[in-house]
């Protein structure tokens, strides 16, 4: 069988110098490759599992995926919850590699770096479906946090296998927190309206916006529309975290900043480079606030 | 020219969501790449710059290299020294991605995760002639380092190119070290007969051992005798570190720790699993030290 020939290679492979790499996949066998030092790794074409997820500035990256964990369409994207051998689950939304539950790296850049007292603090959270946000600052005793995700099903899926919500999203209700599954636009335009105002305005999009209104025409527009009500609900001293994105789009993020200096009222910004194991590429984290008042 | 193509073409590709790279190259032009979301980027084959360089556990991934700043073969390797758009210089030995210079996670792990007192001590560095580690401890006042670095090319490449030794490889000697162009088998055998002793011991050889001498015939007897003579110029509570492999190649690590069990002595030791983020793989550090005597 398979095993027995690939121990009797495996003395010649190694005397060469060459390295192993063994795929398993459940019910049908496993794949050894040996790479020359010197060579490429060739790509596996239609293979069951799909290891080849680019990062944001287009380059070709082979993750250790073993096995696929979860693979649905909701009425908004495709979910599926991979296993990475070194991460863990990995969840990818609609092709975009969002958030791996080995990695507190994103959740800990996009709640400021460690640098913030959340305790007795009003949190709005866009999007966050998985729950790490959510679960993290819940434990630093928050007065009340609202998440805001339209997507059910990844609530769903997160549960069930990210290990980043702990159980904070078996119920939608707890002692200090609410998730509304909702579009974050109406719900931002009525806070506004009702003057609402939070400490903190957590953006965890996705990269790539996804919406069920028509009303936005285009990706940057639809971005200025959730920075404007965003900063609206946001306390004179209070501060909006976002990610960015990864930081060889300078063309990208300067835009993004461009947009920084036409919202409603004027606001100032950080930004901070910060490295997410699993993303393969540096990514770029905003804060942003409202100029203080002359 | 190229340019007003690109203008042109750049809103048609826009439309159907795709991203954009583009990667210039001096003299040469420029090539604009377009990337559709849920495809793949091409291999590029033949190109000027190798970007590919695959993972220890032999993944293919592509970095965002632009520029080959040195390329040389030493009589022990062949050097590289390439320009990454995201992590600066990077030096790549023999095939093996080494260092980046803006990447302190690395020379930190090595030397102990920022737990360690450096200041008054005798610290032995194996290999280590991209000069980060050096550079580092320098900066905590020991008492005496010696560097032991086989390939006098490599410490002339990054002196030129590598920010992450600072100015301390401009002289092989300083107030507090010392920099040894030799092969470190040798030199730990005669530190051995003279008894000499250190506080720490790191082992920064490359990965794939390289030596002049003959008498290790595989990688692990080498290894080994690499591990027993560090451990024997080692003090009684003196630690040696070193660098393991990747967290994936879980065999090669319980090789690694099975020889720890086969030294002239008896050894203790710990891992730590650290993102060294140029890598684009996990990577584990061990901590040895010698068993407490009974």
């Amino acid at each position: 069988d398979g095993e027995t020939i690939l121990k009797g290679l495996q003395s010649i492979f190694q005397e060469q110098g060459m390295t192993k790499s063994v795929h398993t996949w459940q019910d049908h066998g496993y794949l050894a490759t040996y790479i020359n030092k010197n060579g490429l790794p060739p790509i596996v074409r239609g293979g069951a599992i799909d290891r080849y997820w680019p990062t944001a500035d287009g380059r070709l990256v082979e993750y250790d995926i073993d096995k696929v964990v979860y693979d649905e369409d909701s009425p908004y994207q495709n979910i599926k919850i991979l296993l990475s051998k070194q991460f863990g689950n990995i969840i990818i939304l609609s092709g975009d590699v969002n958030l791996v539950e080995s990695d507190l790296a994103y959740t800990r850049a996009i709640m400021g770096s460690g640098k913030e007292d959340y305790s007795g603090k009003d949190v709005l959270i866009l999007g966050g479906g998985d729950g790490g946000i959510l679960c993290e600052i819940v434990k630093l005793k928050p007065k009340m946090v609202t998440m805001v995700e339209i997507d059910q099903m990844v609530i769903d899926g997160c549960k069930k296998y990210m290990k980043t919500c702990g159980d904070v999203l078996d119920n939608l209700k707890g002692d200090c927190y609410q998730v509304l599954i909702e579009d974050c636009i109406p719900v931002l335009k009525r806070y506004a309206k009702e003057r609402r105002e939070f400490d903190y305005v957590i953006n965890d999009l996705t990269a790539v916006p996804i919406s069920t209104s028509l009303e936005e025409d285009s990706t940057w527009e639809f971005l200025r529309l959730i920075l404007d009500l965003s900063i609206k609900v946001l306390k004179q001293d209070g501060k909006y975290f976002t990610q960015g994105n990864c930081v060889n789009l300078t063309e990208a993020l300067s835009l993004y900043e461009e947009q920084l200096g036409c919202l409603y009222c004027p606001v100032e910004f950080s930004k901070e480079i910060v490295c997410v194991p699993s993303y393969l590429e540096l990514w770029v984290f905003y804060t942003v606030w409202k100029k203080a008042k002359p």
